[in-house]
């Protein structure tokens, strides 16, 4: 850690900082400059807290230098970490498609859904029987009832499910029924009661973006749950709130290479929640993949006109093989398979 | 709700879009202009979303005319709630003060905070027990011990209590200790599970706004806690996000007029956070006062230099004090009392 | 136009508001629902501003309909408009690289940086003359001697060239340097006065998007030099700002599907500006291709270590070359040429 | 100036650095921490940027320490500078208010609004001559014709003038009228040319804030100008754009203290812009001056239902006198005057 002191600091307050590093246990090395003096913590820095130096008299500011994640980072952990998803390698050479409805609605709509993606050659299906929505007079999903309407129209198939979790008290049912992967959503990425939980248990977590988290919050949010013992962490990329109307959210391609560079961790990205139409979503797939994403979780609906939850967005079983078909070029482009 | 066609389409897409319409029990309306179709739904357009419109061939965008909230909405509520917070009236003429430090420490700080909050004249005490931190290493809060300090120590000045509650397992505990005002942080703002629950029961909230959410969803999140029965709900502006990097947050001012428009309930700003920094707390203090919120939470400690968290934005006992004399005149000059 | 009236609103009120519309020419249709009245502006609703209605005593708030820009607009013009960038097609089939650096230092850098833009396969080239640099006492470009050495060292390799214009008083130079492609930088996308000049003339000009210009402004800026009679206009993505600070701007890739669907006109990206490093350049310029981009704009240094400006970002001749490579194949797999 | 070495980095890459540090004229001091080597460069770190040491290998990153701008900067300049506008001080105790229409439209509206300006009690009057619009086919402004209004008018009640200079071709123009005060607006804040331009003059340059521009590129943007010789600059904060769709832009209370603390410079605001509706000013204003703004730059028109340009944010003159009674109460609260 870093603390630049103010130009008219005077010893006094020099020593002052020098004694609150040595009482938590690092070592100082001061160096006086021509218009301020700096002075270096040495030692775990983790220890210190920007905060805890900023109100001492005569300090200007106070930094890190070392990156307060650990488990997550590639620092300590060169080689990419594959997670197995169900059985499905996620962050290897294969790129990963998991597709299926935002909402799981009916067993006829689930079972041509399942379908619908197997057909395209997606390896994991998608479903959300929980769901978050800004109106409490919204649909608020299928509940229980919903996990159990994916996990059967899945093995239908031969797929493992992934749906979201919302309620830290809905985590025994969710391994009740065997959710393969579970989700936590924008809305929960620091809700970090929930993230020690689902750090407590061995299923992969996907660890969606917060609407306007920072990389380095993100990379936080995930080392809660890799503290907790759970390493099979996946993020996900779904676009971020900025000033722009034209579209829902922008997707944020570049926390991509920027995430890959510094964990270790599969990245995949969420083109349908990002765009929020789903005419922009096979742009948006490419963009993804041609960027070095391992993944993408796109929303297929047999009937998306009739979707009771983000019908604009999904694309049809049709829609979805087509594209899929595209992305696998895409792959080959940038030395992946799909 | 009206429904804009695109330039060229036909009857067909205009009649599907009205079959649409009627299937939901609206009335429709068609008003054809020089460049595109306008499609009206006449009746209660909450039970249409533009989802449900937008993929339709035909549709080039739709959109809701009335607001989605009901209960919070001045509109059907044209007073001032004034809410009882412990038996202090918030929301009325007086603005009140709810001072305190971010995090309960030990029984020596809380005394000390309790009685410099309680000199300074403020009517409600504030401390976390249970934090939430950027960091899993950090500091988590002192958990129930916390909010027996707590409630010991404003107890011992007569002052009722706020804290903040994240983990919806905790909210027993809270009644336990007659929390009288539960606090629902930034990061929980959307935190639905947790608002139905507090949505039962009949203690004050604090609703903070999320980083980056809109108004309209802030009262969204209001509407969450009104629907379930609990109409006790105080919005509590903190700062947004921004791309300015100079201060932590930007305070959002603008919020409070359109907010004190929007609702009947009351607002109050936290100064603390929003800015992140003691010398700022004064400025932004006075400026929320002038724009008409109807109070403050304010971070006091006796110590700021060792406090456990957020140690660079408390204010002690005594600037506390003199900020409440300089409040006192501002809210004279916009016509209010503190 | 739409105005949507107060729920209290009288007739006296929605009466006055038929009569302002009727004083600019427009018909009037009038929509009674059950909450709200609508009006409706039936005619050329360009004659009309939000702002002349919205303060009239009733008027909850009014929103246009159709999209203000109308020369740039594909609504009006459906084929892909190709712009002709010194002999180098811009906007059909073949994706357009642009390559050099970003400000000219000497002749035997331009001389280099010209051999190895023409080796890698990229067919224009550009280098900043005149510079705008945040703090006043940063190098602010060669000036007219950086036009010279620019326009000597791509000639030498057959290239036309591309290079930014701050001044209005300098178009006269440009032209005299036949600057082939005018580049009007992201600080003056709303500079109007400069918009107007190179309106006026008939080079082409790269409009770069304002660091937070909305889609509809950025296309309301090119329609400003449409009005004037240039046509030649090519759009330029260079990252936008965000709460982000892990990287220096935003790569925005939904604007390429959403301003290729709004516009004819041609549409590029700037990988090196949005990212700010050298590393992550290809991994953005990969994205943007398989998004849909029609050319990239990618700062290239014979070494970028010494590069006077932005020498983070510059790629070197052999890293350039092998990204022309990978581009091709990204390019192929959606149906591109490079 | 601080270095940050990556945590392999060998001796010959610090040594490399350390060499580049040296040929710029400043002295190194190397710091070895447990997990990174850092190295400060000591002497005018102007003389360096980052762009300079980050591309070098075994570089992580690199950051100043000293603030950039000088001449503009509190730290070299204790006292708070009083500019003379016209005669009139801003600056120092006493709050000035600048009143009038946002654009000049003819020789009666003028009068009126200069009369109403004079009658409330503000000391300065503005009008817009030369307006920057988002469409090529809005209301451009009066032109010269407008500067002569204005002069006009504010002569007949013996108030300085305030307009904006868009254009470097239309300076000679603004002195020849005489304009006691000239605005840059916010399109422009990055308009070096014409900051350069303005440096050179000794009139008081009003500087608007940026859509999204830092606290520190705005302070960088007037040390072009106090570079040039001018130092008679008046920050001007107008709102920031952030996510917020309910409201034009976001009112940056947080920018007037963080920006008294950094300049000495007097700091206004614009609460017209900033919020884009009338009924917001008045709370807008109030928080203004109690955040410490020493002035505002308040819409009046006579008739704001008929302006031209920005109807919905114009003050009437009675309701501009009674706010101006309002600001003086507040004014009082905080120590100052109106």
């Amino acid at each position: 850690m870093i603390i630049v002191m103010q130009p008219d600091a005077g010893d006094a307050e020099i020593d002052a900082v020098e004694a609150k590093i040595r009482a938590h246990g690092l070592a100082v090395h001061v160096s006086r400059g021509t218009e301020r003096t700096l002075i270096g913590a040495i030692g775990d820095e983790r220890a210190l807290e920007p905060e805890m130096l900023d109100p001492m008299p005569g300090v200007e500011k106070s930094m890190h230098i070392v990156k307060q994640y650990k488990m997550v980072a590639r620092e300590w952990h060169k080689a990419n970490s594959v997670v197995d998803a169900g059985g499905v390698p996620v962050g290897g050479n294969t790129v990963q498609v998991i597709g299926g409805p935002c909402s799981v609605e009916t067993a006829d709509q689930m079972v041509a859904a399942a379908a619908g993606v197997k057909t395209a050659g997606a390896r994991l299906m998608r479903g959300g029987a929980f769901k978050p929505r800004t109106s409490p007079y919204a649909f608020q999903g299928k509940g229980v009832e919903g996990l159990e309407l994916l996990r059967s129209a899945a093995d239908g198939e031969g797929l493992p499910i992934v749906s979201e979790l919302m309620d830290v008290r809905m985590l025994e049912t969710f391994l009740a029924y065997d959710v393969d992967v579970i989700q936590i959503g924008t809305r929960n990425m620091q809700n970090f009661d929930l993230l020690k939980e689902v750090g407590k248990i061995d299923k992969p977590v996907i660890l969606k973006r917060g609407m306007s988290a920072t990389i380095n919050e993100w990379l936080m949010a995930a080392e809660y749950i890799a503290a907790g013992g759970n390493h099979n962490i996946i993020f996900c990329e779904r676009g971020i709130r900025t000033f722009e109307t034209a579209y829902r959210n922008v997707l944020d391609v570049t926390a991509i290479p920027v995430l890959k560079r510094e964990t270790h961790l599969p990245v995949i990205v969420d083109p349908s929640h990002a765009g929020g139409k789903a005419w922009m979503v096979p742009a948006l797939s490419c963009a993804a993949v041609a960027a070095g994403a391992d993944g993408l979780l796109i929303e297929v609906h047999p009937n998306p006109c009739d979707a009771w939850c983000d019908a604009d967005q999904a694309l049809t079983p049709a829609e979805f093989s087509s594209l899929m078909q595209q992305l696998g070029a895409v792959a080959r482009a940038v030395g992946r398979e799909l």
